[in-house]
């Protein structure tokens, strides 16, 4: 099974995802302040992942922390969360990781500087293997969405790799469909300016051994009009209540051109990427990152020198040009605000 | 002015655009073959440049001939014409190029071998010059349709590097709008996979000093959303009789949003590259190009090796989301079948 990202006794473990598909190259993170910096400078990424690495670099930072006392640790924990949260603030994944860890701690303190750090710890494992569960379940669920011979189209990166690893999200479905013996092909955009289609998603799927074609990003249209996407499923970093859903750039373009062709357009994420709290797309802070990574390519300069580029890393796709938004509790059918609260309200599968 | 393509006395003088932005490089090309080639590779592109370029290749290979009568250089002639015919397939203007220099030779025949050589190369000479004429004219019909204060997005080049230098057909638009002292702003797509939006359109403008921002071609829907684009100015490789139009490889994605958004999405193009003879889009062949230009770029491999994909260069824009058709001839409006066959019977504005 591929591995995102691993807790081990020497630390946090992450593959940088800079260097694929070149070179599979892992790095062991032995200070927070390491972790942080991966999540920020995208050497992991995807939502769910970032979630992960949030919750393990918090517990690395209070595992390591010289703290004596409840005080010192307290105030030690809340640097490290303030770290944290400045490092991307489009995926709600790195702030539901943060309350979580802050709910541990406040549980635990009690205990002492030691049942506070063991806790932690505890924690973070568990939400590396809630995700790897989470991720099995939304495939599972969103498999009978596939048909039975299908050409399906997916954005940026919403599989392994965005995740704790195993199935993902968006290509967890895919995975599925295809282990139940359904004929997929993959149609995967290179997702520039980043190029997670090209470099993650072509290389995790090729990995599996599972058909998959590039395209670039402005392709889309001439495919769904020709015929040649049967649906569509990418992940999700933020959705409201109201299913409205921050995901990368190019997202909300694809969802405009699958209304257009009547092709079904599917998000796949876990509930911790559902934020509850926000009555629609609007309140989603959209995260605007270097220019120079649209100017440009493995460090070589594509544009003349001076010429301004805007990079918002992400848009928002409207509730109404989504089919359905497939979790691991199961799948939402419009309206949003009823579904997904009605699938808040169920159990939660836990980490086996 | 900035020169795309010139009939020098030592051959014909390209500007070289894969080196563009970061080298301005002059080829004086002084065999046909080197023409040919140079359409092939996209050294020169862009339809009205194609069709420039071809007519002087064809001069050229004619005026070099060592043929001594007329049924060698007939023969050496069709040669010459069998090659530039094989360089690209979408782009309607080499084909009338061709067309127009085969009517030549058949009309000077008669006075023989030299008389022919001289009215070819005089042909190619006012090819280029009309070329020139025509783009001033569209660009002066255009303005009108810009917004005094604007925020116009295009796509892919069409602009002097497009043509035989000067305006050109969209940009040519834009450059004319400026000029009457409106404010536009220019948003461009880097257009993949050959990036002439980063490399060529981006370069001229700035050039001209018009303020221009990079954007990649998945953020247009993003952009329209959240109501940064006031318009839409692109080309044509090759337009139908009822208004379809083949243009670079993302231009119906566009179109698809500017109609969401309600956008307006304006076509310009020379008479050269409207095709009467084709009823629809349908019939316009769309020229594939090699994968390796989408799994690399820069020569840098971006995508995991053996992952194939797909480089369709054009797509087909349907009439329906094509706003009006900007020509020399004037501004053609929907149903296009009516205004384009009016605008083709009106006097055409001669080279001066």
């Amino acid at each position: 099974m591929l591995k995102t990202i691993e807790w081990t006794d020497q630390g946090v473990v992450i593959l940088d995802q800079l260097q694929l598909p070149a070179r599979e190259v892992y790095h062991t993170c032995t200070r927070y302040e390491e972790v942080a910096d991966a999540i920020r400078r995208m050497v992991i990424r995807g939502a769910p992942a970032i979630g992960v690495a949030a919750a393990m670099g918090i517990a690395l930072g209070v595992r390591d922390s010289a703290a004596r006392d409840l005080p010192a640790l307290e105030q030690e924990f809340n640097r490290i969360l303030e770290v944290m949260a400045k490092t991307r603030p489009t995926a709600v994944n790195l702030f539901w990781a943060i309350e979580r860890m802050r709910q541990v701690f406040r549980r635990t303190a009690a205990g002492g500087v030691d049942a506070v750090r063991r806790a932690l710890v505890e924690e973070a494992r568990r939400v590396y293997a809630e995700d790897l569960a989470q991720c099995a379940a939304i495939a599972q669920h969103g498999a009978v969405l596939i048909p039975a011979c299908a050409q399906v189209l997916t954005h940026c990166n919403a599989g392994a790799l965005a995740a704790a690893g195993g199935y993902g999200t968006a290509l967890g479905v895919i995975r599925s469909a295809v282990e139940q013996g359904k004929q997929v092909q993959v149609l995967a955009t290179e997702t520039r300016p980043y190029l997670q289609g090209a470099r993650l998603t072509a290389w995790e799927l090729h990995h599996d051994r599972i058909p998959t074609t590039l395209i670039t990003d402005n392709m889309v249209g001439h495919f769904m009009k020709t015929g040649k996407i049967d649906c569509v499923v990418v992940g999700a970093d933020r959705i409201a209540a109201n299913g409205d859903t921050a995901n990368k750039i190019g997202t909300y373009t694809i969802a405009v051109l699958a209304r257009e062709h009547g092709v079904p357009f599917y998000v796949a994420a876990p509930f911790s990427s559902i934020d509850l709290s926000l009555p629609s797309g609007e309140q989603i802070p959209i995260e605007e990152r270097s220019p120079d990574e649209v100017t440009q390519i493995g460090g070589v300069r594509i544009a003349p020198a001076d010429v301004p580029a805007r990079h918002p890393a992400f848009d928002i796709t409207p509730a109404r040009l989504i089919s359905a938004i497939i979790t691991e509790r199961g799948i939402a059918r419009p309206p949003y605000e009823h579904s997904l609260k009605a699938l808040a309200e169920t159990p939660v599968p836990t980490a086996s």
